[in-house]
């Protein structure tokens, strides 16, 4: 039963919603999409499952394999137009993290990007048809971000013209790489190079970890499961200890590094190129971001459109919780985000195939502005994707705490991100040390990359009246006041700790709070300006353009409202400017409350993708609220034996 | 094997640790606290059970039973010195969330509170030993927060003298009562009253759900579990449907309200003292953020003394995370905040006693501060703890997404807290309500409540030095002036819209943002100025009292860092001065340093309450990080039964 709000909310966008559907994903992504689900509905076999919030961890990760090895086997059978519609295939079905993920998001990436052509040639096909699964082990149980930091040998015996790999301590002990635990039967295992006794730090081989014959695991290999986590149920990340295992020269990824037969160590091409891998990754993490968010609030704000709460006067119906300001200013700034972080996503991995190709004709200017950037985007965009699915939850009250809301496993799943291919703070602090050499090579008077020009560029921001503050010259001025003396302020304090600490690292730490804000700052430049920038260059409707362009003066609105703190205190913003700030942003709240719902729906995602019951398409939320609970598997039984083995005794009067 | 690292952390510290944890619970109740650990740890069969992480959901329930009734069986065979004494035995060594604390936390009180001497002597036994267990239903599928809007009905029959209950509509299913699924034998049920053909609103009612006898529903009834949640897997929260049931007129709670044998409706007493549950229920959650967010602090702070990352310089050890300034920022201003949560929650059940007293003298003229004061600290510390444990979370990096960090379990069972008891965000429009008309008091020369004085009092703040942040009298009158023209600005806002808009609900809404801006600034001044003055209070050693105060002192700097721009806007504060607040912040950080690991163990929770493997007060975490790794269920099978189901068949190369 289609709900009446959802209906007359529909009625009143004033914009198509298929236009900028194909806008969000670009127009052939779009198609592919739509075939991707059309092949998973033909297949009534293909279902995630109603029941799946009720499976324990055992049947969760078979459900996370039977849906995986389902689309890898449909593929097989299939014939893709390009490389790109075979790879979106599966993510676009992946509608949650399995045992697979890795073998897609890294296992093969790194094939690619480390492997020698011959490499290639031999590994990838396997891996494409699924006749070996890989995973990618890094992280240490002691060592995590700071990579240079693992135990891991692997030292070459020249004799042999062989690797012999080691864990030679309980912190070596490989932890978390995603589908090591009980799917992977290979692995990108990164361990210290160790030839003709030198230690050359960390490289990456190839291991197989299993018999491709009984998946037992192989001699030297002590291999499992690390157990529950706060989400990731489906997946299998794993722990590893290796002991003595020997693998053949030919399994080092040697398109940069090599090791000759007889143990000489070189480099090849340029060692920078190993930064393409780990750079593709945190481009793709901002993208998922946003789609990620994209279904949290199409979730809250479906809800927000049924869900209604106290009558405004006596006799009224009661109102949609759509209506709350306070519900607007949370969720449609939310809205804005994923928009944006659509957009900034898409920008990313463009910005990531420019380079590569700059890259492969050995021009490496753009890769410290590259490497700053995806850093820092991917600590902004993850950031704001795991509060802001928490805002979204909470938006929906009780409820939103229910697994069957889907916001849960949404959460669970998300939290990752944050701390993992990098912890947000020191991806910050990555970035903050970019523009502090930016700041100095401005005072220099030397050239600046394109992204930084506004540390030299003055910026004369005249606001008369307050609808000047929606002007998209001024938005972006006022962020990069705010970021410019921010930086210039970082800078200086790094400057004066350098000379109150004798070592260059005590100076770094004392200043990192403030080095952190800055790079934060400059991040939300980056993302206020390409939304903006995004929204007034796409060729669309002009109820589409409209509607872009609400969301994206909204964006850098919210944010100065939000954090006006630091627009004050750098004098990007006056005290004034801050109140007409807000006022601007509550009166675009009641712009965009029409188009709300039509705006998610623009996100298209089908129900058996969301996989919520307060986000359903069609509102019916209580019915299928209440079905869900019955479903319960404490309800299997009416009188529990939990009442025989413990309640009946206490009642019936037990004691010690 | 005890980590040198927390050896070493606990030897720098300047104070003695169990004088402070005396002060944190009080001298009584801190001795009732060793005194109920004791008993547990005398029963060797007392155990939540290292496998915790592992079960599912049925289990999880079951696990909950049994650590339940084992202490209310204790409890049968003690003798307690007082009912407070009964009470906190049960919190104590309620470890997580079952399907008895609803009893203990919501059925007991009101029982309590509602109902006649005779009821009380009725049920309150019962209750007491265990012969009955409670629930509390009052939410509807479709019906939370505005509890006006429940449909549920119980229709007075003068003929039986009974009253006839029922579940109209789909919407009226109540929904979410913890305990009520499997557990309870009664409930506490919130019932629209109709007598004589009038709807008298929702009324309390106790019902018997379920047979004494074998457990089973009465007629009549249809109840169950709703299904797996966020956290709280251990509760049975619960669905019901009535039909026809039929109750003793004696089964209304009848101390504020009756209904006569033939029907007629009376009040008894005060309406007013109905608030009494809900404050203090609201009272309990304050003092229980601050006890949950002592969990989180205690495991991050713990693992960032063991947890070691990056050499400061080639050959030197890797640095202990709690030497990061950036995780200083982040953890000991949460350190700040559960100590402050301490005390606040102290202060308001000491205020709700104060209080009650003088209702019982029908003194109601505190009711208003009272309940706004309650209101919008329960929203202010909930949200606090919640988004606190999870920065704890992020701060132990990839192991603090573990289960077995105990952080998930902690942050699943907290979330609800942000939006039962009154969803955060309508909590602190209800607390801005009593300020706007405190606000019109003070305009009209209307005498005050002690709280809001500051509305009329002049504060000059003079800041000639940075250290002058620090001074007690200077940072609440920073807070106090912020407050004031944030109460000011959001009544004029609201006067302004009142003139926009017709209805007077449409000027609140449209003003409603800036009207939770000005309860949280009343609020947090609330929560600076308790925790200042109960340190300089506090009758303790000069170690004890100084890091008080420096706990005290970060919180409101802290506060004034990050949202500055309110104290920026209102004029509370210059850039200059905004800029020196974080300046003192990063120096207290400094201080704290060194005291920080005994600040924790100060907290005093037992490893078995602690249940985190990083959190270990003996600091030996990656020896049981891979113990509990290998326990995972997932381990039981070297190869899994979904290879051969799913995987086998891929890597075989199956097509479709």
């Amino acid at each position: 039963m289609l709900s009446r709000d959802l209906y007359s909310e529909r009625m009143k966008a004033s914009f198509v919603v298929e236009e900028l559907t194909s806008i969000i994903y670009g127009k052939e992504a779009n198609e592919r999409r739509k075939k991707a689900f059309k092949e998973a509905l033909n297949h009534h076999d293909f279902d995630v499952g109603d029941d799946i919030c009720y499976l324990d961890r055992k049947e969760y990760y078979e459900r996370g394999l039977k849906c995986a090895t389902q689309v890898a086997t449909w593929k097989r059978g299939m014939n893709f137009k390009s490389e790109v519609e075979r790879r979106d295939f599966s993510m676009i079905l992946g509608v949650f993290p399995t045992g697979f993920s890795v073998h897609h998001s890294m296992f093969e990436p790194t094939l690619k990007g480390q492997g020698t052509k011959e490499q290639q040639d031999r590994w990838l096909p396997l891996a494409v048809d699924y006749r070996i699964i890989g995973s990618y082990a890094q992280t240490e149980l002691g060592h995590g971000t700071n990579v240079r930091g693992i135990e891991t040998t692997a030292t070459y015996d020249p004799k042999t013209e062989e690797f012999i790999l080691n864990s030679p301590t309980v912190t070596s002990t490989k932890f978390w790489a995603g589908g090591m635990g009980k799917t992977a039967t290979h692995v990108v295992l990164i361990a210290r190079l160790i030839t003709l006794g030198k230690d050359y730090g960390p490289h990456a081989f190839i291991v197989q970890l299993r018999s491709l014959e009984d998946h037992t695991p192989l001699p030297g290999v002590t291999v499992g499961d690390i157990g529950p986590k706060m989400g990731y149920a489906a997946v299998d990340n794993g722990f590893l200890q290796l002991n003595n295992v020997r693998i053949p020269r030919m399994q080092m990824l040697m398109k940069n590094f090599q090791v000759s037969p007889s143990g000489e160590y070189s480099r090849v091409g340029s060692p920078k190129l190993i930064y393409g891998t780990m750079i593709f990754v945190r481009a793709g993490i901002c993208r998922e971001s946003s789609y990620v968010l994209s279904k949290a609030v199409t979730i809250a704000i479906r809800y927000s459109a049924v869900r209604r709460q106290t009558q405004p006067k006596p006799g009224a119906e009661e109102l949609q919780l759509l209506d709350y300001q306070t519900q607007q200013y949370k969720l449609f700034s939310l809205l804005a985000a994923a928009y944006a972080g659509t957009f900034v996503g898409d920008y990313m991995l463009r910005f990531y195939r420019e380079s590569m190709e700059k890259f492969s004709q050995k021009d490496f200017e753009i890769l410290p502005e590259l490497h700053a950037t995806s850093a820092g985007m991917k600590a902004l965009l993850s950031d704001r994707t795991a509060s802001g699915i928490e805002v979204c939850r909470r938006c929906c009250g009780g409820h939103g705490y229910l697994a069957a809301s889907g916001l849960p496993s949404l959460f669970g799943d998300y939290a990752p991100a944050t701390t993992y291919e990098g912890d947000n703070t020191v991806l910050f602090l990555q970035t903050a040390r970019y523009l502090l050499k930016c700041a100095q090579r401005a005072f220099a008077g030397e050239k600046l990359p394109v992204g930084v020009m506004y540390l030299v560029e003055e910026q004369e921001i005249r606001i008369a009246k307050s609808s000047d503050l929606t002007r998209p010259e001024v938005l972006i001025g006022i962020y990069q006041n705010r970021a410019k003396q921010l930086i210039k302020a970082a800078a200086s304090k790094f400057q004066s700790n350098q000379e109150k600490f004798s070592e260059a690292f005590d100076a770094w730490n004392a200043s990192s709070v403030q080095l952190v804000a800055c790079a934060k700052a400059h991040c939300q430049l980056f993302a206020v300006k390409t939304f903006i920038e995004t929204a007034a260059s796409k060729v669309c409707t002009f109820g589409v353009q409209r509607v872009l362009k609400m969301l994206a003066t909204l964006q850098a609105l919210h944010g100065i409202v939000e954090e006006s703190g630091s627009f004050l205190q750098t004098g990007a913003l006056t005290p004034q400017h801050a109140e007409m700030a807000l006022e601007q942003t509550l009166e675009l709240l009641k712009l965009i409350r029409p188009e709300a719902v039509a705006l998610v729906d623009a996100f298209d995602l089908p129900d058996f993708i969301l996989r919520s019951v307060l986000g359903r398409y069609d509102g019916d939320v209580y019915t299928h609220l209440l079905r869900s609970a019955k479903n319960s598997p404490l309800n299997k039984q009416e009188v529990s034996d939990g009442y025989y083995k413990y309640l009946r005794p206490l009642l019936k009067g037990s004691k010690l």
